[in-house]
């Protein structure tokens, strides 16, 4: 099907400006701006892990395997340049189902204007896996980091958490525009996007800083899907744990001078501190009586 | 396994000058040439599809799922920069895995002299994909295409092709170094590597290019492999069509001027002249009598 698929790939693949020769050749030539540094990342998701293909369809999981990448642009300030796709197919209808989740891709290529260069797409006897690598770019050193926190940063996340199994984990809209816009306007420290939980990624982020970190719990915000899944959940998993733990929010969660954390949340009304780093390592709550109690990783470890 | 796995990936990758940040945070931060495009590439390999894990084992499966993107690279005569690696593992002893398919790639990261950025690992109950993505630079307007052959071109093989199974589709060292020497040396109008059979191949350059191709079957290099997989087999597949077919050869073919192509033989013992573009479009061999007779897509199709 290789041949066919990229005769499809070629005429419906929108035209971009730094693409100077795309699918159709051993790799694809871009340009990238002059001065800028390249960011590089790549995700890959499975069927039956991360989507589940009878239930969600191929373009669902085309649009989400694209996102979180897109995600972890945004989580380092990057404007996305270009995209690769490499899709492991089901034997059955996969000419079919390779349309599906390109389809599935291209309007996040087309909304953040950037290309998908290269695709490379196999058959075999098992599930769908979708492998995305994205490139973006970042003036030199103003890309986001983990390891940039200090003692006394605020901590801020971009929107309400938990409760994303629900739908948003195919539906969120990765933060690439806000991300651009805030780089020029505050000082983020260190950033990190939120995929397995708040809980896991600040851990990870206070780590990669040399601090540990402080989440005022109360004010952690809880979506209304987080609330919904723990009225029906069978077991006793709280509207805070699930914002705590369930992950793919792909919220982001930055590390901000404390003047400048209270100007973010002042200016986007979705955003709240729900924190700090501290020097201590580790990862903590703040009880009502000011007293501090180990926060137990509650993300979801991938694999 | 994923912090693990990081945590062991971050000690063992190689430095490298051109990456500022790399395993650990979302994404990376590389610095490119100034002056120079990106040619990116994207390639996945599959167990029972591309290699055999049981048989040929992680590493080795690692080394090829790098090679073939290089090989990609060396087509367009592209310097390698980076990689990203995305690992979709089998359950069972997965972290082992993981940890042998990057030992396969590591070596040839060094030998070529750039770095592995990133890389993504996830779990699930069906066989190993290992999905590639490799990034390079090139001088503007100096990477060779596909689409730049002319009629009269001769079509120029570097080195003898077929029964690559038997092992040298997974030993096989890409021509990237060659590549960027040629570049240099050499007016080269097209180039493709040899991945699905030179027939295959012939007819891909051919086609992007606007020509036919024509190749003297007589003067087709055939390797040692594919006589013996002649000999061994039990169908009647001759020398001439392993050669023709078996593919994953990852040799280059190239279309040059008559006179570079003659300057290119000299210099190259292991380089054949097999035939060259014509006008009328479609894939011929030159009888002993020189009339033409079509001849049939022997390459093998993907999927």
């Amino acid at each position: 099907m290789e041949n066919d698929f990229h005769d499809w790939l070629r005429a419906r693949l929108p035209a971009h400006p730094a693409l100077q020769r795309s699918v159709g050749d051993d790799a694809a030539i871009l340009s990238a701006p002059a001065n800028e540094q390249l960011v590089v990342a790549a995700d890959a998701i499975m069927d039956g892990v991360h989507f589940h293909l009878a239930e969600h369809g191929g373009a669902a999981a085309g649009r989400k395997a694209l996102a979180v990448n897109l995600s972890d642009l945004a989580a380092m300030a990057a404007r996305p340049l270009t995209a690769t796709v490499s899709l492991a197919l089901p034997r059955h209808d996969a000419a079919n189902l390779a349309r599906e989740v390109l389809e599935g891709m291209i309007p996040l290529a087309e909304e953040f204007d950037f290309s998908i260069c290269g695709g490379d797409t196999n058959c075999w006897d098992h599930p769908l896996v979708i492998s995305v690598t994205v490139i973006g770019t970042v003036p030199i050193d103003c890309g986001w980091r983990r390891d940039g926190g200090h003692v006394g940063d605020r901590l801020v996340v971009t929107g309400p958490l938990g409760g994303s199994l629900a739908g948003k984990h195919l539906t969120f809209r990765p933060r690439v525009d806000e991300a651009l816009r805030w780089r020029d306007q505050f000082t983020v420290n260190a950033a990190i996007d939120i995929s397995d939980g708040l809980a896991m990624d600040a851990s990870r982020l206070a780590a990669a800083s040399n601090c540990g970190a402080v989440i005022a719990t109360e004010r952690v915000p809880i979506s209304n899907a987080a609330r919904e899944a723990a009225k029906a959940g069978s077991d006793s998993t709280t509207p805070l744990q699930h914002a705590l733990g369930d992950g793919e929010d792909f919220e982001l969660l930055l590390a901000m001078p404390a003047r400048e954390a209270d100007r973010f949340t002042g200016e986007n009304a979705a955003a709240v501190d729900v924190g700090q780093l501290q020097a201590e390592p580790g990862l903590w709550r703040r009880r009502g009586d000011e007293t501090l109690e180990p926060l137990e990783g509650q993300g979801y470890q991938h694999g």
